[in-house]
């Protein structure tokens, strides 16, 4: 099997200032075409670390990747390493070149400056990965029958060269290997309780055949793995395993891919033709921003009032202050008259509400941090539910909104009843 | 120095499945201390890698940390690894045993099964550091002067082992050297220019400070660093260097500390006990979702409109409809409207408002994909931009958020003509 490792350059990544997807991004992209991945490595802007990483890593995969390294400024070490690591003179790529003068001249609108100018240069004997998007040239290097690709460290550039243009040059320099996952999701049983209810089926899972557990948010993903050279046979195989795994766990299944939440409530809403809105207190928006993540949101998602303050929810939802008052903003009958106000001010089909104390503060001995009323509901009925996280901030805002979206799913799917 | 690799384990990080965030955050913990992280490693559920991963590892770092594969499913290895690895035979740890007794009957309000209490097992030889927020505990094991650790993968339960426990025991058992990072923020220059400007200041750092550009949503964070013994002594110099700094850059200083533009925002309204609104279109309220991750947002933030829908931006913020049919969603006039809208509807001191084609599809001729007209302003005064963004969806629409955030930053601190 073509084995590869993945390395990102570069002291922000390495000390956690700045936030690695890239590696994780290509390291999926990869194992879709069939590479495994044996290893990612995040290293530091210091030559002895970064030569010493790749020697190794030479001697463990066929193919080496790294990101980053390459931008403009001074700190970058990367191509004068790679340079001598294999033991190279410079040259001028002249398509890189001409698109810096470029995008310079009729994108950014400013002066190329010498260091532009500079990113062009590249050692004589790689062949330029061209960057379509950005000023960073891309490389690839042979070197004792291992690959090495250098990769600019800016995402959306990355991404770009990674698709066009390494992928498929993996794919005709070596011979691939099939790997297959199907992934499906639950909501509503643990970890531990899925697993005791699925052992004896794991148990006789043939050896080629993996499970992975991958909780998240209240959701366990389960996965099945597979690789080889026989795509059919595989194919064939996995399919059946899937189904048996559909059929142990249905109680709990919410999709039978790897889609998230909220792209699960938007392909059924589409589906339906029908629309949804948000009335959101303590998520602070963050259900509106999930839905609208979805490439095509204005079909089905019109809008939402975020109504942090409770005069807002007096103001624009129509919420009786009266009721505020004597209940608090946390609780059942206050997201009950959020989802009246949501349908009647944003006209949708559904809505959603949320009232709850985040944290750190804010909590009280009958409300302590944690407390959450949800409520999805449409014009002929509303849902509620109160739930007592125990999280951080972020991740009671994240729990809250996933688990909102899951109960709207539900109600949806016309299981009104158990929406949990 | 003391130096430490970070390892994380489970095919679901490698393959990127799952979103690391775990390494980046112990690492920056570590680096605070003044641990030098040499290294970060993801690696899959295979024995043998995880193995070799060990061995290496402790051949180049003092202190070598575990995350994750603790979980009480079967695609756990690790766990049985690290007693074959240390040579130890196994314990039962009694304090685990209880904690987890007590959340399943107090917390989860479930029955314990056979898995779940198995993780109170743990080889004979590790300490075991207990885990408040969970069942698996964590482990330190010392060999050949070697320090091991080994943590669970669930965020909040790793980082309050890490903060309470992990932390404190490295630095009574290690002699620390110090670290100390500077941070400054920048708006509006590119990375290269900012090279450029800063230059001859650059060449003249002494050797044991070094500078790093990070770049991010058209801000450009620059960081000093330096390490040592004389903690005294670093201090005064890292200090008289970046007071240097920020005068070398002040016409692009957005602030002097490590802040996201949000806390940045957050912490200029409750200085001026003044309130903010925001009315989003195509961010769809991830604006919103910025302020509102800043703890105590209810001070300084009152709600959003999130008018995805036309419909909403006429009904809700009272956006003229024949403005809308004859200029389009995305102009100026209605991104003005939008701002005086919210004003009146959320009763705030200043107001954001985006209108834009995020993509991937929406655009047109006239207005590609990327067009955003964003707004800003009070009661007093609307200052307004048009931007060209050329990014995907995700990257569009962050993008958009912060330069709006940026554009409120610096309306409040009445740099109302050159808001950008």
């Amino acid at each position: 099997m073509v084995s590869a490792i993945v390395i990102t350059i570069g002291d922000e990544i390495l000390i956690g200032q700045t936030l690695d997807t890239n590696t994780g991004w290509i390291s999926q992209e990869l194992n879709k075409i069939g590479v495994w991945v044996k290893k990612r490595i995040a290293v530091g802007d210091i030559w002895d670390d970064i030569w010493k990483v790749l020697d190794d890593a030479s001697q463990e995969a066929d193919i080496i990747i790294m990101t980053g390294g390459l931008g403009p400024t001074a700190d970058d070490i990367t191509k004068p390493l790679l340079c001598k690591y294999f033991d190279s003179g410079w040259k001028t790529d002249k398509q890189t070149l001409t698109h810096i003068h470029f995008l310079f001249k009729h994108v950014f609108n400013k002066e190329a400056t010498e260091r532009n100018l500079k990113q062009a240069e590249v050692p004589e004997v790689c062949e330029v990965l061209f960057n379509e998007k950005g000023t960073a040239p891309g490389m690839w290097f042979d070197k004792n029958g291992k690959s090495f690709v250098s990769l600019p460290g800016v995402p959306h550039e990355m991404k770009h060269m990674v698709s066009k243009i390494m992928l498929p040059k993996i794919q005709s320099a070596f011979r691939m290997s099939v790997i297959i996952h199907q992934t499906l999701v639950t909501y509503g049983i643990g970890e531990s309780y899925l697993a005791d209810h699925i052992q004896q089926w794991e148990e006789n899972l043939p050896e080629h055949i993996k499970i992975a557990y991958l909780p998240n948010y209240g959701m366990v993903r389960l996965r099945l793995s597979t690789k080889g050279d026989d795509k059919n046979k595989l194919e064939v195989e996995i399919e059946k395993k899937f189904a048996e795994l559909k059929e142990l766990v249905k109680e709990w299944l919410v999709i039978d891919e790897d889609m998230t939440i909220q792209e699960t409530v938007g392909k059924l809403l589409k589906e339906r033709k029908q629309t949804v809105g948000t009335a959101e207190s303590c998520t602070g928006g963050f259900i509106a921003h999930l839905l609208t993540m979805n490439a095509g949101a204005s079909s089905n998602f019109k809008g939402t009032v975020v109504s942090y303050d409770n005069q807002v929810k007096t103001d624009l939802l129509g919420v009786e202050k009266t009721l505020i008052d004597s209940l608090g903003a946390v609780s059942e009958d206050v997201v009950i008259q959020m989802i009246q106000g949501a349908l009647k001010e944003l006209k949708t089909d559904y809505a959603i509400a949320t009232s709850g104390i985040m944290g750190p503060d804010g909590g009280s001995e009958n409300k302590p941090v944690g407390t959450v009323w949800i409520a999805v509901g449409n014009k002929d009925h509303i849902v509620t539910k109160e739930f007592h996280f125990r999280f951080d901030r972020m991740r009671n805002i994240q729990q809250t909104s996933y688990t909102a979206l899951n109960m709207l799913r539900k109600f949806i799917n016309n299981y009104v009843e158990s929406a949990l």
